[in-house]
């Protein structure tokens, strides 16, 4: 291994997260304790990802964050501090100047470490920029560091940021449930949670039923093709059994022909309403167990506060944002580059795991689905197996600093 | 004074909040710690309201809370654990019959204190009942205890409920402010609030500017009129200043000429999309939004976590609750009947209030509205007193137990 001097660049892409903070926090804390060993001279943030160095938009991390003070403070901070993007870097060979440009950046600067904390996008840039710069003779270490509150990423058992929206979800579909047990008149009511193509966070769902005893009735991924005529039979059939029906459904579950339930149509080919841009999975179920069923029907997305209800994050979850960002330090001056930081579980119970990394090209572009044993034969509900799986990654709260009634947040 | 010895009855009614189980705890321990001086025997808890009262679902509360565990595990599980009705009762000259059948069930039980937690309907329920057990010779007394996440009840400073719901709101839309701040693109977030026609819970949407300098750049309530072009104006000045605008609004907030603008017309008399039952106020801003500014536009409806978000209830809130309830039943064994109990604020800096009661027939039916002087010239915004006023009601945090990473509820 060759010890390589220089400074240092971290930077926040893609959707936010109760997580990616503490990531950041996590390098920081890396570089402040100096887990590199004297390699790296200054901690630069980019200001918006990769679009903000490319504006040479830096700040001084190691400056503004001496204080241990701030550094909880953006531990427990929602979403990204030093901002966000969402570019696709170009293709190498048809727009090598953009290349030259960022080399230009690096050289200037003196970067020779290069952080990047995102998702499955994030990592496709970690990757190029990892292929463009392997066959130029400026040496550098470039790492993706996982987030993203999908856990739809390859190579790592699960990704910082997940553990803190499952909790949110968890939490708040148990006080949905209470909510609706209060009247003794038929009802159904749909949670949409986020995830397009897996269903991790509506699997989350499912975790209070551990505790309380109680979930929702029907759980609908994007793994298993939706039927609106068993949809229909699933809610007769409960509704026997109570009167107050909890579903939850991911936003991307899609018919058995590959249709998108939110594409506004019922399975029985009507055009439910006519702005399709307003269909949200929730509402097309809501309209058409209104139509089917005549009883009352709500439907809540659970929306933004997903990926940053900081205030229920899971402490499990940010203790692994932090150590992730801090190993991914000591990697790359250990001499690792061209790798994605990946998490490793080595047990589920007791949960125990080690910070591991892969290959980043095969992780970019690819996405993690919910394992075929997690899901009931059914195909409208999780297992008890997943359901084991995925509570250490909730476990523990955090105790953000609150003044007069409020979290407390640092903009930076 | 006269003594009145017999049992009790309590029950909840209306929508659920995350305060009414800490009001029932309360009227539970101020039985179990005897502050009706031996004047009620047995508690019991009516299932469902009045509807599960005149079915004579009755449950004993002292012998199923008797442990100080299980009262706390009730203080924070959100949501009527008694159950909820939504029943108006009927004109006592019209339909004497079914008072009959009530005061035949209070004298087989032996039911002398009647005690109802509730909102504006439910203290309609007290009011008929105290007016019709005042003409007959049957001796009882009659106490409605206020909840409601609106706060617009007269004759109380504010309402049990209240308080956790603006916590939880004020917190949401700063995590919100965080998220939406990530991305340097031209942007419109556009949150709806719970509150048709008083604004209480939109206006608690500011409360967070008062710790970290940041609350949605406009809001609007139900109070002021509001104008679509007069919000496009504001929208375009705002992002002159920068790209990421956050708004507040109450789901009832109308036009100059009273049309709600969640009728699904836009200021400009086109339909902006064809289904109605579809169009919340937040999705027609959306639309019309979208329309004009041509930007990213996104609306979150906030929706029944506004009520039921226990784990971040105000711990001034519960601790209000609980105590409303336990003077509830020391007023009833005192004389007090045919009252609603309120809170009288006695001062806001520092903040100090008291318990009293007020005429249950001056409060039902009547809307308690936002002061004019919390709401700016401009009425696309609240003032910094109303900021002030409302702080001491969020303030704070309460700790529920939590196993496995979730909040345990008690379900009875």
């Amino acid at each position: 291994m060759n010890t390589l001097i220089g400074n240092a660049v971290v930077g926040q892409s893609g959707g936010p997260t109760a997580a990616i903070n503490a990531t950041l926090a996590g390098v920081i804390r890396g570089v402040l304790e100096n887990l590199h060993g004297g390699s790296i001279r200054t901690l630069f943030g980019m200001r918006n990802g990769i679009e903000g160095l490319l504006e040479e938009r830096l700040i001084d991390l190691g400056g503004l964050f001496a204080s241990e003070d701030k550094l909880k403070l953006l531990e427990l901070t929602p979403a990204a501090a030093l901002g966000s993007c969402r570019r696709k870097l170009p293709d190498i060979k048809k727009d090598p100047a953009f290349y030259e440009r960022l080399l230009g950046i690096f050289k200037k600067y003196d970067i020779r470490y290069f952080f990047y904390i995102g998702g499955n996008d994030s990592m496709d840039t970690v990757a190029r920029l990892s292929e463009y710069t392997k066959s130029h003779e400026y040496e550098m270490r470039i790492i993706g560091i996982p987030k993203t509150i999908d856990n739809d990423l390859v190579g790592t058992d699960h990704t910082p940021g997940f553990g803190s929206a499952a909790k949110y979800i968890a939490t708040t579909v148990q006080e949905i449930i209470r909510d609706c047990a209060v009247y003794a008149t038929k009802a159904v009511t749909i949670v949409e949670i986020m995830g397009r193509d897996a269903g991790w966070l509506t699997a989350s769902a499912a975790l209070g039923r551990a505790v309380n005893g109680v979930g929702p009735d029907l759980i609908y991924l994007p793994e298993s093709p939706f039927s609106m005529e068993k949809f229909f039979e699933d809610l007769r059939r409960i509704h026997k059994e109570h009167p107050d029906v909890v579903v939850a459904v991911s936003e991307g579950i899609r018919y058995e022909d590959g249709r998108y339930v939110c594409e506004g149509m019922s399975a029985r080919g009507v055009d439910v309403f006519g702005h399709t841009a307003l269909s949200g999975t929730g509402k097309v179920l809501e309209f058409a167990v209104k139509d089917e069923l005549g009883c009352k029907v709500r439907s809540i997305e659970l929306n933004l506060p997903q990926r940053c209800a900081e205030h229920l994050a899971s402490a499990a979850d940010i203790e692994e944002a932090v150590r992730i960002g801090k190993e991914a330090v000591a990697a790359a001056a250990g001499g690792v580059t061209r790798r994605m930081m990946t998490i490793e579980r080595i047990s589920t119970n007791p949960y125990k795991y080690k910070i591991g990394h892969a290959d980043v090209t095969e992780i970019a572009n690819k996405v993690k689905k919910v394992n075929p044993e997690f899901i009931n034969a059914e195909g409208n509900n999780v297992t008890d197996e997943c359901v084991e799986y995925l509570l250490p990654l909730i476990a523990g709260e955090v105790r953000p600093l609150f003044d007069r009634g409020i979290p407390v947040h640092i903009i930076i």
